[in-house]
């Protein structure tokens, strides 16, 4: 697998993306082709003795930031990093694409540079949650498409059914849910009122229904329907309320010497409760509709995740998803085409 | 001041209602007015050693059930403990009412036998959540309101500033945020580009601008402002994700015997963070934009919470709110009026 990864995206570019990219190298023996400017990061390899073996480089000197407005991709940082990368992928030089930097502007780009797939009105943002089970969730769309129509989030359910199904379930029929304000079959408004009847409709997935947002954690589905608005405070919530609690337990501990004995003795084991809360063991978020495989890193990405988001993105291009979306999506989808 | 009280709401209904309502007598020397089975009621009270001193009864043998449509509380069980209450709250028998049934028929009951505030489109359920600097920020809409307009989130938050200014903040002025995927002016949707025009046009709140889901529980609003689905997918994913984790971490606290003896000398500390997180302190949510004070209680109250509502409900009911959402909400909201 030769796999693109976006060398100047996230926070902690270029040293984080070039370890974890020799980290893949070493571990998965893909192929890695990295965008970005080489002399700086042939100097940063260098400097901290990274070997580049089993790499390549497609040299560009620009680089689009957070600041930027997502739209900027396709002219004024028509040169940059992630722009180059997508370019390549759309090209063919290679299997899939990965980037720490900006949400929006990898979903511009990927929309308009590698382009979406034939009957998809617009492409989502996957994230893999952790769950109880130990299992993931993956909620789509996470923060890409916050005003929905149902037929969009019938999309979605699709394409997290494949994926869910393909790629991490090996073969097992995925469950999928709708994100409500209660499980009963009439709850919600417009918009999950018109979404339950397409989904319960069909054949063509596993759907059990309403899910309330306490229960996502518990893993009762595997793919979760929402749109981006409610599905990006779902994501936040969890992620903001572990981060509070993990702190203020971390207090607990530091209250007297007595605590902090207890401290040493539970420390291994709380380590595991916030590894199951972190996103770096998913590695990415896979955004779906588009005709090539690509992945969103989280921004804060290091050498971990970065690795884990290239095996994530050979996963992805290994697992034939985007041929059986085209499949299966095109004949019910080419009246919201744009 | 007197409060009505559904002595059959929630599932702990009646016996931790009655018990909630004799701890409040005791502790804050209000007067409480049942609503449910007077016989019921004073079996209950005797096998349990509780005294109804400082109580009245208004006897009715109907009770609402989660099960039943919301609506189902004007016609079918319009002699329901929750009915007749607020009945009797409308007719100035109390000066607050206070219930842990279903929020749907509270909210219905609320609104068409309490009626709304004169300008007011809709009803609020303004939910108390706690967050890590110790005082409580106030969410709404929490789920009433699934299909919000501008309008209506505007409303909210002139409801929501008053009540936790007058209320909670001593007179200190609220900071009223928008939730919203990303802090900056023009994230989100239709619905949050229109409604952060009209609060950062407005001179009549201290509005501070989006707030993402991530930051809520850091305290950095006194008052959040979403639509009903959104705030109902946040207020859930918190609660989910504390219980999930506090498991979790009870979970290693069970590893082996060094850990249960780490678990003895934290568990006081421990307890501390769960009350943080507990509904039961705030004990209840107003209803915000109804002629009267009506609260909602939690459905799992035990009396602690009971307690803690009817406390509520009388700060409530003395604070002048309605009072002065009158005087300042009704000028700008004729037109959504029906």
């Amino acid at each position: 697998m030769r796999i693109i990864v976006d060398a100047f995206g996230g926070d902690n570019a270029p040293l984080e993306i070039i370890k974890g990219a020799a980290a893949a190298v070493a571990e998965y023996g893909h192929t890695v082709v990295l965008t970005g400017k080489e002399d700086e990061i042939r100097r940063v390899a260098a400097d901290n003795h990274i070997s580049l073996d089993g790499m390549e480089i497609i040299d560009c000197d620009d680089v689009i930031s957070m600041e930027d407005a997502p739209r900027s991709i396709l002219r004024e940082h028509k040169n940059s990093s992630m722009a180059v990368g997508l370019k390549a992928l759309s090209e063919g030089k290679g299997d899939a694409f990965v980037s720490a930097g900006s949400t929006g502007a990898l979903l511009v780009g990927g929309t308009f540079i590698v382009k979406r797939i034939k009957g998809i009105s617009r492409a989502a943002l996957a994230a893999l949650m952790p769950t109880d089970t130990g299992n993931p969730v993956m909620l789509l769309d996470a923060g890409a498409n916050v005003d929905c129509r149902p037929k969009m989030l019938y999309q979605f359910a699709r394409m997290g059914n494949i994926y869910m199904t393909d790629v991490i379930g090996g073969g097992k029929p995925a469950r999928v849910g709708l994100l409500n304000v209660g499980t009963e079959d009439t709850k919600g408004g417009e918009l999950q009122h018109e979404t339950f009847e397409l989904l319960k409709n069909t054949d063509r997935m596993n759907f059990v229904g309403n899910i309330e947002a306490r229960q996502v954690l518990y893993g009762d589905v595997d793919v979760l329907v929402a749109d981006g608005f409610a599905g990006n405070v779902l994501l936040k919530s969890i992620e903001g309320t572990a981060e509070v609690l993990m702190k203020k337990i971390k207090g607990v501990f530091l209250s007297n010497l007595l605590t902090k004995i207890a401290a040493v003795i539970v420390k291994p084991h709380l380590g595991k409760v916030k590894a199951m809360l972190s996103s770096e063991e998913h590695g990415g978020a896979p955004l779906l509709g588009l005709k090539k495989p690509v992945i969103k890193a989280h921004g804060n990405s290091k050498a971990g995740a970065v690795k884990n988001a290239i095996r994530v993105a050979a996963e992805f291009a290994n697992a034939g998803v985007i041929e059986k979306i085209e499949a299966v999506v095109s004949e019910d989808a080419t009246e919201d085409d744009e």
